[in-house]
């Protein structure tokens, strides 16, 4: 195991020379697991040619050990702030430039960081572990194909289960409840279930209320595997005969998802996906209200590199990870979305979640 | 319900005053929440005596009308950036001057922010909102009870139909869907459940090895209630009958523990009162097996303002609600952690989790 997070230092070690620094300061909890193991927080890792520290302190000993066995770890005391620490291995290696990831330190603590090493030059760095994070090897593949089959059987359980008496509080929670007991640590996030109007709402936290007689019933949901890679799925069930606008609705929707797929492949921009399922959704007259991005990277974090948003000059290459999740939401009325989770290959994509079919007529629900 | 956020946010806007500012950016999700009612995330609050204003985009747009009726709000669209929409809000006021949390946004935001806004004076400021969400409301404060009777009742639910076939995991799934059937959201974080050795590891996820015969099983849980008040409480239940050793740590983690609730008091530093813990369980030999700090601030966020660590010099005011959480880890044996949630009362505090006994007889299983 512990010659998979050397490789991966290496890689970094290799991506960071256009840098030109003498270490990166890695703060982003999943960029440090990523590059050690390490399960953690409040952990940094010191990364650089002549130098490889993780600073922690007294809650994480005993874990650090078992978990990146022949890393080298300071250990700070209660009383000791962890810039200050950091400042510590910082001076004894004798680094004079030291880049940071700008985009996950706040502003406060570069300055922290500032006071304790005056003399050290800090450069700002963005997205260096995330870049290579976005592609992912045989094994994250592996675990992220688990946490969509977990998702999956999750949700034809609880669909299979579905009631007019149940909330959709309740159904979220009998989602997660049966994610666990397949084998997952939990949700990826805080599932949502909105019911009718609510699925307008395309960040719903579920409500108290039975689900009732409702027509629609949308369903974002995922699991976190043991190993913290994620899914990420949409669904929509629809109840009793669906009107002519559902129906209209639910398959611009589809098309656009279907197309946006079609599209994905090695060379292409993040941008030119997001554009052919937003085109196709504003010809058919909803531009308006498909209101957020096309889709996001998945792995050990549930929103990662790359983004599929309009745009994005992002190209896609073999090994990422995104969800597809065009949308359309009226107010008042509900809204659909529908997303998989797709896996870019040599030559095209491959559909993570294709066993889950999206059809309207898999939907309909007696 | 909106006057409980204007006021909150006169609050601000008085404390503001020493700032010199046109306005605060509010971006910490919390925060946003507390002062506006608003639980999305994504969305920044322009404060100030000549504005206010909420910048979010459209997945919120009908959630933000329902949940912050009256507030002027301003949706940008996908191919916006936020830090453009927020330039658009503070040019098309006039503002010269404004102040952001420095300690929430991260450095690279703050660049982008300063980019789109060339003209206007920016001013890091750390825990304006935050200082006052310290001091609870009643309101706020029957919400932290409520958290604190669902955890009780789940912990004394898990306790009855503990076995030694169950796994941490289990344990700690069972947990939640407890207080969830008892009206809570969920958990207030991923519960710690570690048998024996494992319970030396401070900040430990449960295992998939069922508990069997162990001696020690340290649960460390809270609960988010559909307010998002939380609780956070720790317990260690104790296995046939305890080592010499076993009764020795036990009995100086809750006297250290007993000893700084019974110092708690408006006026105090929550320095002084990490002290009082630490003193004692120095005096007992196990100083350097105290790994972390006292205690911390609970409500809309785990872990908040004030924090009971070293050398702190924030004073306790009544309204405070803080964990209390001494602790004692010793390598490959195991650990103990007794953890209540106390609120500072005008002469003195209370325990809310006062009916949830800790004394050592208290603690055995048959």
């Amino acid at each position: 195991m512990s010659e998979r997070f050397e490789s991966r230092r290496g890689k970094l070690l290799h991506s960071m020379r256009k840098l030109g620094v003498d270490a990166l300061l890695v703060s982003g909890e999943s960029n440090v697991s990523w590059l050690t193991g390490f399960t953690g927080d409040s952990t940094w890792l010191v990364l650089g040619p002549r130098i490889c520290v993780l600073v922690s302190d007294g809650r994480y000993e005993i874990q650090l050990s078992e978990e990146c066995p022949g890393l080298e770890v300071l250990i700070r005391k209660p009383e000791v702030k962890l810039h200050d620490a950091l400042a510590k291995v910082v001076n004894g290696a004798g680094l004079s430039k030291l880049a940071f990831e700008s985009h996950l330190l706040t502003f406060a603590a570069v300055e922290e960081i500032r006071s304790a090493l005056p003399d050290v030059e800090l450069c700002p760095a963005v997205g260096q572990v995330e870049e290579l994070r976005a592609i992912k090897d045989v094994e994250e593949i592996a675990e992220i194909r688990a946490a969509v089959d977990v998702a999956i059987r999750g949700f034809y359980a609880v669909r299979a289960v579905l009631t007019p008496e149940l909330t959709e509080l309740n159904i979220a929670h009998e989602l997660e409840q049966t994610m666990r007991r397949l084998g997952a640590e939990g949700t990826s996030f805080d599932s949502i279930v909105a019911a009718d109007d609510r699925a307008a709402l395309a960040h719903y936290r579920p409500g108290r209320m039975p689900i009732g007689d409702c027509s629609i019933l949308l369903i974002d949901w995922g699991a976190n595997t043991a190993g913290r890679y994620k899914s990420d799925l949409t669904r929509v069930l629809l109840f009793g005969k669906p009107t002519n606008k559902l129906v209209k609705v639910y398959e611009t929707v589809r098309d656009a998802q279907q197309r946006a797929i079609a599209a994905i492949k090695p060379g292409v921009t993040c941008g030119e996906i997001d554009s052919v399922a937003r085109g196709h959704i504003k010809d058919q007259g909803y531009g308006r209200r498909f209101s957020h991005s096309l889709g996001h990277g998945i792995g050990l974090d549930i929103h990662e590199a790359p983004r599929l948003a309009p745009n994005s000059q992002t190209v896609l290459r073999p090994g990422m990870v995104v969800t597809v999740e065009p949308g359309v939401y009226l107010a008042d009325w509900g809204g659909v979305r529908i997303e998989d989770d797709v896996l870019v290959t040599r030559d095209g994509s491959e559909v993570l979640s294709a066993r889950l079919p999206s059809d309207l007529e898999s939907m309909l629900v007696d």
